[in-house]
């Protein structure tokens, strides 16, 4: 019988299977940051053991409150920072050189097809976009793959959705993938991996496909994942091609992290796309999500475009396309951070930071930001926020805040009128 | 006998002098920001007097942690925003229109010579670069001022500085203003008004004068003070236009409020700065001063650039000569907040925020951020700042955090240096 490529991945990485589906896993990649990683550090050392099992494993970055906000993230970061430089940890992003872990780690060629991957953090699933897998872990899982490079898993079922047709104009990875949440609710795919497929993922550029996977674990998904293809080689041609003769030859290696024909899925899903309208949330869980048309004239008080989710460049520019030549509404704030420094200096070239700038948004330096409610745009009691990151839950943003979740499109729409609205309106 | 600038401007607003040496004085401005205004409110509301004595007279702004860092401080503007909404401030700076108190309100030409300004801010006091009387007041004040436009004060006692000769190339208005308090000590000026006049003062700019003013409540004082001059009228012009018939008009009647040659002062301090060398701070007083020489080699792990002391544009323009083409420093990180919205457009048009980010700078958005100890840089225990802010208190930016004061480029090579050194390395 065939494999899923979850499968494949976890053949080609298991070195141990110490009890019935307990999977011990070779780690390729080991992320940090610098609000879960500490904990681990802290501990490690009260124990003796302040070792790294590969400092050129293991990536870390300041992101989730940068720079810091108080005595307490000052110090998470400086716990983060020395243990970088007394392990060589090269690649460690501080303050100035930092971004959104999940925009950064992809955007330095950190992650590869058929790659392991761990972070204490619930969106990790975002480097399954591409071709691995990828997954959010806690700090006693953590602390093992920082010190010997593995982690244990049980065998991934894998839900598989293919997804036909193409997306209209004004339509993007964030509607499909709050459509799909919809259908799965948020406890459909609990322990599972989420396979992406089909002609509109195949269409897909790799930060859409980020931004797909990225909300798998917004329906339970312990890994979204897409197949590794041209776009992919594309993406990571600039870190690869010392490895490989030709985009071609890649192609070829990294293709055997494709799900056999007769793979077995614990379900799988077929839809056409086509007619899929701007989607929105209306409650305080992912899977309560309407058509931006049902939900429109709700009124907002800030807006938020950023995050792991929709703070890429593709984002900025879809949303500054909206906002060109405009201003957002008397009624609402609006920020944005863009999520790392690579696509500040890019949406700078491109005129980008000033149409965001002239429109009365705030932007942000490169950080998660508001979208956890720990800095940047934290709520008021009873204030609402159109928002283009992965999370509604019930203060998620501020304690008595709500959270609309929508693409940047819609965010950017959203602040021009004030209110939720289609942003049809104002797209060519 | 002649009267001081304060004098005359006392004498202008007196309304009544209900006891001996206490003058009520009319206002001209009611300066608000996020952190002090919203305790005068509150506390307005509940005794039942939620008035405000004239919305166009009074302005507000959302600076020192912005956007909201947690629940704490989005209610604090809050409470600001629906205020400044229910009673008509149209002068409201909210979040993406916001910037640092004290350089959007020069910027909007909200001062003018001969005004009274106050505000819950010690570094009030900057708006004395305009020919104005501007003091930081508490939160008791702040509510009268708020409901009647009216501030009692002491009648003030005055200290000049003649500032004779010519800066060097490399010296700037924050090393004047160091070795000012260096020579005063940080009581020296208690209660005082301080005059800054000489050939130095009048060629600076607006800003650098502002950088004058601002720090004066270093030294005690209740506010600095420049004479209005050509300089300050070029300034205001956009603002002034409609009012006077010609530049020439504006400056006569500025004229009014300066000083008279037989004017009684506490005391009068005259320099030749010709030869003054970059300063710096070295413990936790302002007033602890040497020169950058002296300090040399020694290592930081923080450069902030940015505040109502050194963030305006004639700054980062500074910083920017000093850092093109170069980066900082692996040992150091680095945060730039211009100051206000303008300032960052500015700065954009001009390359410079470029620069920064090229440079390896963290470019914030625009607020008080670090200065203050409260966002956007916070240090850990042990961790030392190169700092252009105004305050080198024991844990102003953060407990067990050190913080020396300097100029814009001396902070600029120390960023790229990794250590304090003095920026004539770096400048033409």
């Amino acid at each position: 019988m065939g494999k899923t490529i979850a499968e494949k991945i976890f053949d080609a990485h298991r070195v141990a299977e110490p009890f019935p589906d307990t999977h011990v896993l070779k780690l390729d990649r080991v992320f940090c940051h610098e609000i879960t990683t500490p904990i681990a550090i802290t501990d490690l050392m009260a124990r003796g053991m302040d070792r790294v099992f590969d400092p050129t494993k293991i990536k870390a970055v300041i992101d989730h409150v940068t720079p810091a906000k108080d005595s307490k993230t000052a110090e998470q970061g400086k716990i983060l920072r020395d243990w970088a430089r007394r392990h060589g940890i090269k690649d460690f992003f501080d303050i100035g050189k930092n971004g959104v872990c999940h925009a950064i780690f992809p955007e330095k060629g950190f992650v590869r097809p058929g790659y392991t991957v761990i972070m204490g953090d619930s969106h990790t699933c975002t480097h399954g976009a591409f071709g691995a897998f990828a997954a959010g872990i806690g700090t006693t899982d953590l602390e093992v793959g920082i010190l010997k490079g593995v982690c244990a898993f049980h065998f991934p079922k894998t839900i598989k959705f293919i997804l036909n047709g193409k997306l209209k104009p004004g339509v993007y990875a964030k509607d499909v993938i709050l459509f799909i949440i919809k259908e799965l609710t948020v406890n459909g795919a609990t322990n599972m991996v989420i396979e992406f497929t089909g002609p509109v993922v195949d269409e897909m550029s790799m930060e859409s496909r980020m931004t797909l996977c990225n909300m798998a674990i917004e329906a339970g998904g312990t890994s979204g994942i897409c197949y590794p293809d041209k776009t992919t080689v594309e993406y990571l041609w600039d870190f690869i091609k010392d490895e490989f003769a030709s985009k071609e030859a890649a192609l070829e290696e990294y293709s055997k992290w494709t799900s056999d024909p007769d793979a077995e899925y614990e379900k799988v899903y077929e839809y056409d796309l086509s007619d899929l309208e701007p989607m929105v949330t209306f409650g305080y869980k992912p899977d309560q999500v309407k058509s931006v048309k049902e939900m429109e004239g709700t009124k907002v008080d800030q807006i938020y475009i950023g995050s792991c989710t929709n703070g890429r460049i593709e984002d900025l520019r879809i949303a500054a396309e909206v906002l060109k030549g405009k201003t957002i509404s008397e009624d609402v704030r609006a920020i944005v951070s863009p999520a790392t420094p690579a696509i500040y200096s890019q949406a700078l070239k491109e005129g980008i930071i000033e149409i965001f700038q002239d429109a009365g948004f705030c932007v942000t330096n490169p950080t998660c930001g508001a979208c956890l409610g720990m800095s940047n745009g934290v709520l008021a009691e009873g204030e609402v926020c159109a928002s283009t990151t992965n999370r509604n839950f019930n203060g998620r943003m501020g304690k008595g805040g709500m959270v609309h979740l929508m693409s940047p499109a819609t965010a950017a729409a959203t602040a021009i009128e004030g209110k939720i609205i289609n942003a049809d309106l104002y797209q060519a």
